[in-house]
Parts: C-alpha cells; structure tokens; sequence
C-alpha cells in the first residue's frame, strides 16, 4: 500500500499495533505520537520489545509530521469521545495527515453527534484527507457484519445480534471498566452519571439501520450489572459471589413500537460461554456464530491496519460504512 | 434505487427473482426475457402466480428494451458458463442495460479466464454499463464472507472454508446435477467428462486469493462421490445404500507447496448436518459457523436484488469484488 504510517496514541491499543505493524511488510512506521509526558520521548523499540521499531522516539508534538514523500495514515487510538478526538483530527487533517481512528463514537457518529460529523467531515475536505472510524466493536461484529449477512436476505424483519466476552481475559482496565469486583449500588450509581459502560452500542445500531435503509423512530440503551453466581478471580481483580462480575448493555432500534435492531453485549468476569452471534429474521433467516467470539484488542488492531487502503482511496472526507 | 429491472431467464432462480422483486418496494420489473420457445409469451404473473407481476409478457427479443426512461438492469440467470452469457451481455451491453448475473463463471473470471474477463471489461466499458456476477457459491458464503471476517486479523496464514448442504432439499435439477441415485462408475465417467459437477468452486478460490492480496502458484480440483450409507428417498430420486448420494469437490489455492487456501463442498442427498463455515488461522484464528447453512436459492436472488445499487454507481465495467 506504501503508506507511511504514524501511530497517535501508544496505549495498550496503540503499542498493539505498534506490534502488529512491524510484521507487516505493506507498512511502513515513520512515527509515534503521544502526548503523555511519560511516554514522550520514549523509544518505541523499548516500548513494545520490538527490535525493528527501534529509533522511532515518541513524539508530543502532533504538528510535526516525519519528513519523506508518499502519504501518511495516522492510526489514533486516544480516546473513544469526539470531543476529545477533535482537536487531534484538526492536527492531524491540518498537516495533511488520513486518519484511522479506534474512537467509537467516530465508528458511526451521523445518529447521535451529526453536528459533530459534519464539521469532521468539513475538517477533512478543506485538508483533502479522509478520516475513518473503525474497530471490532463498534465498526464489526455488531454492525458491518450483520449488514454483510444481511445482504444475502431479500427481506429482513428482524435483526438481533449479541456479543459475550469473557472480561477477565483482557486488559486490567477493561476489566475496571464493566465495574468487575464492584457493588451493585456503586455500579448503578456509576451508570447514572455515564462513568461507567461501552461506548458505541448505540452507534452500532444507527450502521445496521442505514445499513439497511431503515428510518428509525428511536434508538434506546439500557446498561445492567451481570452479578457474579461465584467467586472468581484474574490477575487484576477479584470478584466475590454476589458482587458485581461486568455488564450487560441492549441497544434497541424501533420503529414505531417495533424493536427491528437489539443488539446486546455482555462484557464480564468469567463468562462461560464467550460468542459472538447474529440473527438475521427473514427471507431467509440466517444465524450466524463466532464461538468464543472475536478477541476484541487485536482484531481491532488488525482492522485498523487493513483500513489503511480504504483510507488512502475516494474522495476526501469523513468516510461512511460501506453499503 | 429507482431502476428498472428485466428478467434475462425464467428458469428456477429467475421465477424466484420475481416472486422477491415483486414483495420490493424499491424496485419496478418492467420486462422478462427467454429465448426457450415454451415460455416465449408467457405471462410472468402466470409463471409466478404473482398477481402484482401481471401484464409482463416474457420476450423473446433480447434487443427490444421497454420503454421509459432511468436506469435498466437485468437479472441475468441463463447460464453458469461464460461462453453461453456472453451473446447475452453483448445484447442487453448494446441496448445500454446494466447486468447483474449468477452465473457463476461470471463470479470471478480473471484467473480462470482471463481473456473473457478482459473482453467483457471492454464491452461493458465501450457501452457505458456495469456487469457484476455475485450469487451466494460462488459470491458469497466461501469467497466474500471469508475475506470479510479476515478484515478483522492482523496476519493470515491459511484459510479453510466447506458448506455441506442436503441436496435433498433442493431443486431436481440439483440433485441431479450433484449425481444422486447414480452408480459410483457412471458418477466417475461424468466427472471425466466435465458433464457432472458444481461450477465455481476454484472461481471462489481466486476471489480469496485476491481479496487476500495472494498471488497463487496453483489452483486444482477434485470432485469425488459420496456414497450413501443408507437408502434415502426424495420427491425427485431414490438413493439406495451404496449408490451415490451426491458429491464432495475440493478445491485447493498453493503458494509453493503450502495449501493456503482449502474449499470444500459436499452437496448430497440425506446429509445430516448441514453447516457454512469459515477457519482462519493467523492473529487472531476465527472460526465462523452458519449452523444449517445458508439457503442456496433464496439467497441468491437475494444477493441479485441487494446488488442493483452496485451496478448502478462507479465506473463502467465488469466489477471487481470489493476489498
């Protein structure tokens, strides 16, 4: 693809990437960005135990893009608000940079944030660069592959699609973040300010249904405590019987009073039974499974490595799914 | 979508077609075509019993297209081999209608036929129109699924992908064309013969490849029998225990030595487990499983239909799966 490549962002997900890339001969790293004072300056080599990417320092200056020739994709892996992303797209679009991004709320924000999808996409014309949010959820499991299924149906009534993970096999703060070894009442209290849950459910609602071609009267989400039916316990928490093992989040789409999209994710200490599946009512209906699912962190990476050629294509803007 | 859209072929999968086109909103049939002098007149509501689809005598005059005016597209479902569409792709090319078609040669003729492929281009582009060959098998469950579920790794190292289906389920033609009820000698000398046998099998196997950005050292097949370990009875055939219940084809993508990418399809009478499902291994290994499978028939007209827009957007031409 001869893309240069900037990593903005050496989180967990970031230095995945980092990982990931160096095996890739189609890539080339010419850059890593973070912002973090403990990370600038820092050597990529170092930060990932990876040889080959030693001599990329990490940078906190955004505006400095790597000198060469050949078009650069930077792969942002911040944070999941638009509000955050934003200043990091101006940076970016303004130094001529495409972007790749793993924020949620960029995966699909035309429902729910279209003041701010119109002036990405503005952003991103006036610099001639495209800018794409993806990752596995949301931007995969829970969306472009239901619409994908999907178009083997003539007719579609019905769409549900539910996603289960195994929380106390990833990341420490995943594992804080569906409220794992918590109270139900913190839990709860939690939700209710917005402190607590995944973001991009909802978005994934909004991609099936412009996906399909349906006009949505609503789209609601609910967000529960999975309570943990025994002890269990992983390398960074452990949760008593009783207490708080993760979540279990539902998006419904509706039209009029018809649920035509629920999709649920459950995310928590020792699921058993870990799967992605979609269900498909129609002509035909159409199941689908994934047992024990997508592993979310390094399918995300991977996605956001392969939407590098997309992103180097088309027109310039805020790219839509693809229909 | 606003297209206009006309039957080329009243057979099975063309009356299906209809019978689905009607229940669309989204769609106006507006002519159907067949050169067989028994369906020449016809009326489609008749064929069908469709009522809304009264009125649409079937043609025998390829070259005659309604009148009206926006965007034609025909349905193309003649024919599984290249040599006998491509008189029809020159006539409705001619007249200026796009073509979406199953026929399954059609799916992806750049490696198997690769002269074809160019010839079709150039017509297609000298006539301003787009023509696209897509289906479910080929088209979709082993080729374009498959590369859409390894969007989400980061490396893959092999691919694996079979669809069993009970041919006993299925249309007579099917089941006679897989072999059912033959003695296994007969069943041989067809195979031989390239008399007997499900085309585009090695078709998907290039897809993959190119979707996957392989370049292959080889591509080979292999069509055995499956014999019957019981006595089967459908509306259309007998199988006795011992007979042939249908056929398991391989089809097999090298680089050097190393099978990268293996497809599989058995399609026999009486099978017990009918399933689509996908193996990639690399980072992350993904196992996809549509329990009973996808339904053939339905689901290609289906795909046909979905794939109207396609062909009314981009760049004249015979199209390329997308990647």
């Amino acid at each position: 693809m001869n893309a240069r490549v900037i990593l903005y962002g050496v989180g967990a997900i970031g230095l995945e990437t980092a990982r990931a890339a160096a095996q890739r001969r189609d890539i080339l790293l010419v850059g890593a960005i973070d912002t973090d004072p403990e990370k600038a300056g820092r050597d990529l080599g170092d930060l990932t135990g990876v040889d080959s990417l030693r001599g990329i320092a990490v940078s906190d200056q955004p505006a400095q893009v790597p000198a060469g020739t050949g078009p650069l994709v930077a792969l942002l892996t911040t944070s999941s608000r638009l509000e955050q992303v934003f200043p990091q797209l101006e940076q970016l679009a303004r130094a001529g940079v495409n972007v790749v991004s793993s924020c949620e709320e960029l995966s699909f924000p035309w429902y729910h944030h279209p003041d701010w999808a119109d002036r990405i996409h503005r952003l991103a014309q006036s610099h001639n660069v495209r800018i794409l949010g993806t990752g596995v959820n949301p931007g995969f499991v829970l969306d472009e592959l239901v619409v994908t299924m999907a178009s083997v149906c003539s007719r579609v009534t019905r769409i549900e699609a539910r996603r289960i993970l195994d929380a106390g096999k990833r990341r420490e703060p995943l594992q804080k973040k569906v409220g794992a070894g918590m109270a139900e009442a913190e839990f709860r209290d939690l939700v209710g300010r917005n402190a607590l849950g995944h973001l991009g459910l909802a978005e994934s609602v909004a991609y099936v249904a412009e996906g399909m071609g349906w006009k949505l009267d609503s789209i609601s989400e609910s967000t529960d405590p999975v309570i943990s039916d025994r002890d269990v316990q992983t390398p960074y928490v452990k949760v008593s019987k009783g207490e708080v093992a993760g979540l279990r989040m539902i998006a419904v789409g509706k039209k009029g009073d018809a649920a035509v999209i629920t999709l649920e994710l459950q995310m928590y200490v020792g699921a058993r039974r870990p799967v992605d599946e979609i269900y498909i009512e129609g002509e035909p209906s159409l199941r689908t499974r994934i047992p024990r699912g997508i592993p979310g962190d390094i399918a995300t990476v991977a996605k956001l490595i392969n939407s590098i050629p997309r992103v180097l294509q088309g027109e310039p803007g805020l790219l839509r799914p693809r229909s």
